[in-house]
């Protein structure tokens, strides 16, 4: 069994965002020589997500508005959380929705995708150096 | 180390359905010859989910009712990725709180499921071909 | 390829209640021997989750009341689902949300986490035993 781990790191310029990190995925398959397994990728963050669906920019306003809907960010003063000092409460709850990672099968050294799969790092508490994690097993 | 790799195929007739794949999925389980691995389930369509739950249609019906009161379907025109021609804007975000996929243990043989844990697939936007894929690993 | 099982008890003495669970894992972990590979930690039921967040107690309680907003408990019958008798139709909308389960990294023998991440279990059906499943697979 062969493993492979890699770390991508970000630093998002605003509170929220959705980036597209398949190529980076690609790139940390090339590198570990597997042609069968699993590809493990998640957000090591607990305000932020990576998520698979489609690259298109539209949909990721109406993900941005429905998750404030469903957890705004204001007032901040509505999350205990915040009583620590944070201010990112909603984004403890947004990431939930969102999910930690996706797990990506491999098959014949490619990610095993449909034909509008993509994965996406969505931030949601940025303005700082973040990281995801990507661990490759396999043959 | 074993792999295998199944595309399960659907039409489903309605906008939305909820569908017991779990023979489907034990069927590409012993075609694999894996009895100790991981089995990952999802959906290769951005508008479908496949998760765990209880196979009560009461309980589905539950979860149809609440994924319209949490992402309505109409009016189209609240989403803007429904400016692109489609009018599936609510079936990205249901497919995002019902999930895109399952990792299934697999021990003995089977899927190492608690007595009441069955594999759906939820349809969000149907009348269409769309596919499941099923990758095994393990020995 | 290594693989290790085993499950994990608990009996909350509340209706829904977060457990940090990240101690009984990496004891699972040492059991397994594996040093490279994936760790799969999800409930075997299905009013429950296993998720990744913080351990911060202010945080649980913006969970909880976070969930009884999107999915209220009462009244029992606006679920269909109770009609059978039960009821914890809610039970089973919020474990959607809060996801069944996590996929983590196995990397020199430890479970691969950033600062702050920590594995909970979930429950919002509690007040009997119930499990958790840890399946380990690597080298």
């Amino acid at each position: 069994m062969k493993s492979h781990r890699k770390e991508l790191w970000f630093e998002v310029p605003s509170r929220r965002a959705f980036l597209n990190i398949t190529s980076q995925v690609e790139q940390a398959l090339a590198e570990s020589g597997v042609t069968e397994g699993l590809c493990l990728v998640n957000a090591m963050h607990i305000t932020a997500s990576v998520f698979v669906n489609d690259d298109e920019p539209g949909l990721h306003q109406d993900y941005d508005h429905w998750l404030e809907r469903l957890a705004p960010h204001e007032p901040i003063n509505q999350y205990r959380h915040n009583l620590t000092g944070e201010d990112n409460g909603d984004a403890h709850l947004k990431r939930q929705v969102m999910g930690r990672g996706v797990v990506v099968a491999i098959t014949d050294g490619r990610l095993d995708f449909g034909p509008w799969e993509q994965i996406f790092y969505g931030e949601f508490d940025g303005r700082r150096r973040k990281r995801v994690l990507v661990k490759i097993i396999g043959e």
